[in-house]
């Protein structure tokens, strides 16, 4: 047996289990090369100091369970919140649609390839819909399109500035660190003049603007909306499951990510309807959506735990270096450069012991 | 029944079928706004006049077929293989596996979310493999890395002159199509000097190394390798299904782009082994390839017809900045730029009279 191909290459998936893709870096780094190659961004990542890597709240985890699929495997999904002074309007909302048990048994009605995957009630403003909606819980904020990111000017006056203040200093450093390859392109973003992270999350900034937002990565999970000015409530969901839609970025609130399990919802089949719905003859194809619960309200011994690899550290810098300069063992010609949704801040299960 | 969610902001992948999409955006365009929206990108494709299109060659088609699903369902993949200048010793090589049919009864190795689709001989280069591997045919070109990109310093002397100007004229035209948005940010790649299109390509470009190569998008296809300096044959073959890996480019050959079914390959169930391969205990999941031939060797009645949509003339140019600065009705803050792989180049499928 050969190498694996286009092994050194893989991505870290936000929910790739890390153990696995270190157990096959390490393998293939017995290799005889001439000269010992660089650390793979994997390589650094498991080399990350314990008190690198931050816990998420239980508060701000969302267990989703869908049906057992057709061999009868339990599906779960894991999504992380957006903390604040993100979106925190349309996240309160879905922490209360979580508790009313509005989510149980809607459907996921919507698998468009290299875009989207969304789920609600089928009834809801879905081309393919037969039935009547359900109704909505009351205590719903109704939210402003100006949520869709953090306007900055004037925020040194108020609460906020810490952390404004903290994302534009972030963003600066950041960037700064990661010129240091030999081969390295300018960083300009196409999408916002500046692009990095704040507390784990992938972050667009504009200085003459002024405003900061999170951006549309892979996993990334936002609000379904109407035409503007509706900002939607939260009771319709979808994650991106194909090439980063950096187009919706400000048009449309970003809730959370998910952390776990998203290969159940991007292996699903698409939908052959408009815009990828499942369409009126094929509705047998919609998973349904057994229970979404915010974790903190678990037993404790039934609260997954996660952790992620701090934006704010010297091991995601040298991660986020690695992944825009690519020198480990596959490697012949490293890019110089990445763009935010090509650096996954790393998350990981924590394994009671 | 309200507006699909998020229904104009709907990437026009590779895949779907332009038709089902502007029927969608047409019935949208009914609702009432205070001004007529602007077009949307799949509205400027659906207007272009027929001379904007260009058929593809059948000989540059392969179409592959797999296995039917577990419903009975026909599963049919056709890929476009890329022209000159780029990967052609490859090309040949497929050409040449194909007419041997030596991709028959093959399959689909390896799933890893958010990275790719592979397949070959399950028994070549798989960490899982449980048995001999298949030979190879005779006649198959070895290629060199070199062949990851075409080196432009000194072609104004040969014959690849003409395409290689081409090709900078071209990235350097439409990059000047595209500013005139008036949000319009600083354009420059994290990945290339310069990125842009080539006869219906994402092509990244250096003026600096001097250098231009096919970059790494949702639905490419190119050709596994192990470590340098293997660079593969064209029997191991993988296509993109998550967001961009553009730390591939120039460290693996791209040979073409799956432009129909590519759904069936991206949910498809993600491999459990290390980097997404089946394991051991899941080789049931493999998907047998059962042939894969060239479009051109196919009887004239058989022959799918496909054609893109000119990089090269005003409808794509219109589209790409509208892609760049959405303005339609979904849209209240217009991006003011797209990375290349954010503008699919459309292609459809030609339906004979």
């Amino acid at each position: 047996m050969i190498k694996p191909l286009i092994s050194l290459a893989s991505a870290l998936a936000l929910s790739a289990p890390l153990a696995a893709q270190d157990a096959a870096l390490s393998s293939s780094s017995a290799v005889g090369q001439t000269e010992t190659p660089a650390p793979s961004p994997n390589e650094i990542v498991a080399a990350a100091a314990p008190d690198d890597w931050v816990q998420i709240a239980p508060e701000d985890l969302l267990v989703m369970t869908l049906a057992a699929d057709r061999d009868g495997n339990a599906r779960q999904v894991v999504i992380q919140l957006m903390p604040p002074p993100f979106s925190q309007g349309w996240v309160e909302n879905i922490r209360l649609l979580a508790r009313e048990r509005w989510y149980d048994n809607i459907s996921v009605n919507r698998v468009q390839d290299n875009y989207v995957v969304q789920w609600g009630d089928p009834n809801y403003d879905n081309p393919e819909a037969t039935g009547e909606a359900k109704p909505l819980p009351q205590g719903l904020k109704v939210m402003g399109e100006e949520g869709y990111y953090v306007d900055t000017s004037g925020k040194l006056a108020d609460g906020l500035a810490g952390a404004v203040q903290d994302i534009f200093e972030s963003v600066t450093e950041q960037r700064g660190q990661w010129r240091d390859g030999e081969d390295t392109l300018p960083r300009t973003g196409y999408y916002a003049d500046l692009e990095s992270f704040y507390l784990g999350w992938p972050i667009g900034a504009s200085e003459s603007e002024p405003a900061v937002w999170p951006v549309h990565c892979y996993g990334m999970v936002g609000v379904g909306r109407n035409y503007s000015p509706d900002t939607g409530s939260g009771a319709e969901l979808y994650t991106v499951i194909g090439h980063a839609p950096r187009h919706l970025d400000r048009n449309i609130a970003l809730v959370g990510r998910v952390i776990e399990g998203i290969e159940h919802l991007s292996s699903l089949p698409r939908g052959k309807g408009d815009l990828g719905f499942y369409a009126d003859f094929e509705a047998d194809k919609r998973t349904p959506i057994v229970s979404v619960r915010v974790a903190g309200d678990l037993a404790p011994s039934e609260q997954p735990r996660f952790e992620y690899l701090s934006t704010e550290g010297e091991s995601f810098a040298r991660y986020a270096e690695a992944r825009a300069n690519r020198r480990d063992a596959f490697f012949i010609h490293p890019a110089g450069g990445a763009d935010i949704c090509n650096i996954p801040v790393p998350v990981r299960r924590v394994v009671s012991e």
